[in-house]
């Protein structure tokens, strides 16, 4: 057998104790599912650690733990999003992501075949980023004492000089800037979870935006805040932000994209698209005068060509995010308090 | 209530699902039971990101998730562990530890108390280590869907100029030095989880050896490698590095010291210390001529006081650990294949 089967050779087909105990059986895992698709001349080393130069600027470190459930949805799967989600989360401090670690809790039982599924597109992510996978971990757990795969990737970036973007910056008269459509991660693992009719038709926006993020610094060095939306949503990023620096957000909801799917969905589950998470959008804040700079660049990018302007920081109501409806009226946007969306990243 | 309580006032006494959803519940568990213990000056920024200045040297990156069971045993628990290892992943590199993340994964309904106990050890943990939690994040799962708290840590150092420690630069004719008894942690760990009735008498060596590591490399920088003998014990290790170098390693096994308890826990279990995971432990290669210097300076430390030289690289036998026994006889170490103890870190 040994000889005729092309494909990695593994003496199980699903996950064993054993894979995640550092003996012979962690060291096939790591042979012949793992480096196939990870292998770079860092990770290649197998030391306790990875090693490498320092670049100029601060250094920018970010940790997230992906337990999405179900781990394969419409639009992505949970080593996309773990990819995704820590080049993000450092692209938006103004970072260049550069090095990321990967760590894994496998359950006991989990199928070989989809457990390489995940780790070649994390590889597939990493690549279009423009980052490196330099370390990992791989633990194994009974069966029933995790659900399937839950993954960890931290990641190490550096800020160049002159970047100064936090969630202090915020000043009255910037603008707010959303790169697209709202919601989209959240209802396409909600409605696939649930098993709604028209999941299909809604997929996840998981995209790393380090790129985009990049051109906008290049010609806007001036912006003030990045965030991306993720749990929460925008709800929970704006009110973050609003209260970080003291200020007030007014919205204008006319102007929030969000799509027909995406908005059917939410109204059947009773949730309000603002509270969804996001994996593939962001959120800026800038200088009023920059506004159409910053949309331009953005617009002219796969994932911003439905940049648009919702709305203003205000010296009112500090701390608070307030939406102008379409009648006129006002309403307070609040913090979520969490309960709706469990296991969206 | 809220006026007649000093202790932190949380609207729970579990973990609920929205304490993850990124919402107010999420605030409430960041500003209630993480902040209090993990405050500086990073971490109170909560941005996505960390920021800090790089220092001389290279950068060194390292990951690892502890799913120990149970999460708390004899001389430890998981958040000690979570800092401990990877502070010692770092330090065997050469690396000065410095910047640490903290990921975790929480099952619905884990007593707060026990969270509030895991951050407080881990706080402490960081603290004598001289190490900064700087970024953090924190998933909730359904009850059922993982077991109390998986922690994920990665962790940034910095390699001083003219260390170059790796397990590839074994060299015939080396000292191989153990830092002292094998065994321990994996063996309290067991004994708890199978109600041995000795288990009271071993206890955990986790500890952080960082400072101890510095010391030997501050006298003796020519240090071939080091590794901390985790998952797969001192046989595990032994092997990847004579695999690693392509040289043989030869062990005294009368050198290696066991502790009686352990001793008789391992016989009791059918299990060979050798193959327990250590986490207070190191193995050090060092040039023949250094042997004294490194086994003087180590035994001046609180973690050496043990340390001891239990064999040597050879020339012969590439890839492979053999012992000579006490008759005179040799065996061969082999790789553990790693069935008999599963989450032991």
């Amino acid at each position: 057998m040994q000889l005729s089967c092309p494909a990695p050779i593994l003496q199980h087909e699903t996950v064993q104790m054993a894979h995640g105990a550092g003996g012979r059986l962690s060291q096939e895992l790591t042979g012949r599912v793992f480096m196939p698709h990870l292998q770079n001349a860092f990770l290649d080393q197998l030391d306790d650690q990875a090693r490498f130069d320092a670049e100029p600027g601060q250094i920018a470190f970010s940790t997230d733990t992906y337990v999405v459930s179900p781990i394969f949805f419409p639009g992505g799967n949970i080593g996309e999003l773990a990819i995704n989600g820590t080049v993000n989360d450092l692209a938006v401090g103004g970072a260049v992501p550069r090095y990321l670690s990967a760590g894994f809790v496998l359950e006991e039982g989990l199928p070989l075949v989809e457990l390489e599924m995940i780790v070649k597109s994390m590889a597939e992510s990493a690549r279009k980023a423009g980052v490196l996978i330099v370390c990992g971990d791989t633990k194994v757990v009974q069966k029933g004492q995790c659900d399937k795969i839950f993954i960890n990737t931290s990641g190490v970036g550096f800020i160049p000089e002159g970047i100064n973007v936090s969630c202090r910056n915020l000043k009255p008269g910037d603008a707010v800037i959303l790169s697209g459509t709202i919601g989209d991660h959240g209802m396409a693992v909600m409605t696939t979870r649930e098993g709604l009719s028209f999941q299909s038709r809604i997929k996840s926006d998981t995209a790393a935006l380090n790129g985009m993020i990049r051109e906008v610094l290049d010609v806007v060095p001036s912006v003030h805040a990045m965030r991306d939306p993720t749990r929460g949503g925008v709800a929970a990023t704006l009110n973050e932000l609003a209260s970080s620096s003291s200020v007030g957000i007014e919205l204008d909801e006319t102007a929030i994209p969000v799509r027909e799917e995406v908005r059917g969905a939410s109204e059947l589950l009773g949730i309000d698209p603002l509270t969804v998470a996001n994996e593939g959008k962001m959120l800026l804040v800038v200088p009023q005068a920059d506004t159409e700079a910053v949309l331009t660049v953005m617009r002219a990018h796969e994932h911003g060509r439905e940049a648009v302007c919702i709305g203003r920081v205000v010296e009112e109501h500090p701390g608070m995010v307030v939406m102008r409806t379409p009648f006129g009226s006002r309403r307070i946007v609040e913090m979520p308090l969490g309960e709706q969306l469990p296991r969206i990243c």
